[in-house]
């Protein structure tokens, strides 16, 4: 796990690079003719500029047997990191790929917290063959990570801090930096964390403040303005959510007894930012943990259980339609205009739903102002509800001819309209405050609201009024 | 614009504290009352352990009234930072309750390229009023600055860089650090970009790695392995994506030519990749640029667009149904089970469009996959078609007696499934190879296809199986 650092290759570095993303069409298939002629050589040339997040990302973009044929040709080169870049999904497929010894020189390279990143999802005789890769302080330190639930602060974390008790000097400082030997070093770091003598942090310096400041000042003077600690069983979305608030680099993380034991930086914390932001978007969209790299049956199996949740709600919509069969066969006009007032409720209640799953998310929709945020979104739906009256009136004049069926269409569009703002607000919250995740579960309950209720109102209208 | 480095305040740093967020509902009702008390001693008591961010949340969280009033009496202690993280919604109201002595004063407190945050979606007159507030150097910076367009590189850059010539030594780099003035340096850095004598950057060294090598050890022998060099007129989305794909911390910024005329840092772009995701999330449900401080009015024409596309689709399908009145009027059971495989087309087609269009956004769906994930989504269309198909065959048969019913709804279900495949995943990609957002429009292309098709299909083979 010692850190590599290469002499940087000017034809590495794109100078002139107009593109932000090395793996376009063109590499991938050059990659792949290589592959098909066996030539090590040049496979080994035209990966050499890739970083390995770009590796990762070829290798979920091609098929299995491509990716068997790639990773046997590169054999040597293949890099640690690029197993921790990997999507889950195709990780495991990969592992097993690797000869023992790719493997485990792979599994050296890394950082503690990318393995336990990179072992977490595995199965138990992959993570041990892993695990029995490592050499002993490493596994060690993997083991005590994963003694941390997962997606805990603890997980997270690195163990090697660099720290320094609360009265040395700024020279002294930096002689106990000097001296300490590299591998008890973070690959990275961009502090020095300040502790009392109970090891519980009280502040941090930065390197470029260490490095301008005169030896004799004292680093207690010296301290950042914004400091938070973290303790090791904070969620870790409310980590990247606390970086992206306070503009954190770097944060100390403590036990339950407040004494540091490790250290987020902020990449770690904005890639966890980015995984939350996308599982907020597949979970609304009812996905689950969809990727790309899923073979057609683990997608299958991903996708039924939201459809089939979706095929509950429209028998239970169809149902209320059953009740209006009698009306239906009078004035068949009904049937045919009834989709449109739930296909805008259903619509304007994902709007209300979005906005609201996202400030819960973002800690902006608060006991403060949920009672404002409601009855604007119920005063949106009647504002929208009203204009949209106005033309579905119109239309179903002009369509039908019946000023009454009109009026009922009109109405409906109005009621459902409202009742979808005050379901897309009220539902998320309420699932917030029981404990479960509005973005999961918020979308079938508000389409089925909406549903229910355009139906409702629009045929209930009608069978009063018309008939 | 200098850097204010306060002593910690114990009080502040939360050492017990176990939970991210300081600004809960007590703190608010708190805060509330001491307003309305209009006690300033005991407001600033309260204030001082929030962050800027929380007081721009608290601020967003409140209503107009009590906004107005809070700013007045905290008067002089009003800091520029708040402004900066302000939503842009209540920005411009903020901004004009300041009094003019508070603004110079908060606005001078900030680094440029926060003011060009903060004034580029002003008004003309209170762009002005703000750069005339700024001192002589620092309004040409910002003007500078926004001379790049929105959303480039050349925005979101810090222009003051910390460079070395890269035949330098760590002893030289550190003596001119040390001799650099105050103002001349960023408020954070992390690297030292080592330029050639045409000032084009050829390497990053990390403050620590400085810090802990020999005074003579030439920077180029300890140069960082991960590079990027961005120009300025890259988009920023481009950025944080390269910042999260390949974990920059800081990446320099180039001009036409090349030269070095910035630096960003991975806190700008963590925050430019939240501010995407949200955007896409929104965009998918059609909210355009929703936020929770909007009023009433603003969030009524915000979401309007997308409900009149959605009639307009709505409609399109009823005239769908339509054609098939006489059938309607024969079998009214139609009526009632026809809207379960329009919903179940939509569902199955919102899935897929999901994940195409996040998988468009992070550069995994390429012209590499394309047609093996289209080929994936249509057999799990077709999967799930032959799964549901086969339940709702049997509600068919239990419901309305009828085995024929149930054959007609079985195999529109499956070829409504498989088309909503086939759309959720065309549809993102032709709209971004025609330059269009496919967040922005696909939804509504999508639900129209599966709407018109499941319609089209079932009752089309009704009308030609059942009479």
């Amino acid at each position: 796990m010692s850190e590599q650092i290469e002499e940087l290759d000017p034809a590495v570095a794109p100078e002139d690079e107009a593109e932000a993303y090395m793996l376009d069409r063109k590499a991938v298939s050059a990659i792949l003719e290589t592959v098909e002629a066996g030539d090590q050589a040049h496979l080994t040339q035209l990966m050499e500029p890739l970083h390995a997040a770009d590796i990762a990302d070829l290798l979920e973009q091609i098929d299995e047997a491509d990716r068997a044929a790639l990773i046997r040709l590169y054999g040597q080169e293949f890099d640690g990191e690029i197993l921790s870049e990997l999507d889950e999904s195709i990780r495991e497929e990969v592992i097993s790929i690797l000869t023992p010894q790719v493997l485990t020189q792979a599994v050296r390279e890394l950082d503690s917290d990318d393995v336990v990143d990179l072992i977490e999802d595995l199965e138990g005789d992959q993570q041990e063959t892993i695990l029995d890769a490592l050499e002993e302080t490493d596994r060690v330190a993997v083991e005590q990570a994963l003694n941390w639930p997962e997606y805990s602060a603890g997980r997270m974390m690195q163990r090697e801090v660099v720290m320094a008790p609360e009265h040395w000097t700024v020279g002294q400082a930096i002689d106990h930096l000097r001296a300490t030997a590299e591998e008890d070093l973070p690959d990275q770091f961009y502090h020095i964390v300040m502790v009392d003598p109970r090891l519980h942090p009280v502040g941090n310096v930065t390197l470029g403040k260490l490095m301008r400041s005169r030896r004799e000042t004292r680093l207690a003077d010296i301290l950042e303005e914004t400091f938070q600690i973290i303790p090791a069983m904070r969620d870790e979305g409310d980590v990247a959510y606390a970086f992206n608030q306070y503009h954190l680099i770097s944060a100390p993380v403590v036990d339950e007894e407040g004494r540091l034991i490790g250290v987020i930086t902020i990449d770690d914390a904005m890639a966890v930012l980015d995984e939350e932001h996308e599982e907020d978007i597949l979970r609304l969209a009812g996905v689950g943990e969809g990727s790309l790299s899923d073979r057609v049956a683990e997608t299958t199996k991903q996708r039924l259980p939201w459809l089939a949740v979706n095929l509950v709600t429209a028998i239970a919509a169809s149902m209320v339609i059953s009740q209006f069969e009698a009306a239906i066969a009078q004035i068949v006009a009904l049937a045919v205009l009834m989709p449109i007032v739930a296909s805008m409720g259903g619509n304007a209640g994902t709007q209300s739903l979005t906005v609201a799953v996202r400030a819960l998310a973002t800690k902006d929709l608060t006991g403060s102002n949920v009672w404002r945020v409601i009855r604007r979104e119920v005063l949106v739906g009647l504002v929208n509800g009203l204009i949209f009256a106005v033309i579905m009136g119109v239309v179903g004049v002009v369509w039908f001819g019946s000023p009454a069926l009109g009026y009922v269409i009109a109405t409906a569009m109005v009621i459902n309209l409202v009742v979808a703002g005050l379901a897309g607000t009220g539902i998320p919250i309420l699932l917030e405050r029981f404990g479960v995740d509005p973005a999961l579960a918020s979308g079938a309950f508000v389409t089925t609201v909406t549903d229910v209720v355009g139906f409702f109102a629009f045929l209930g209208l009608a069978a009063w009024v018309l008939l």
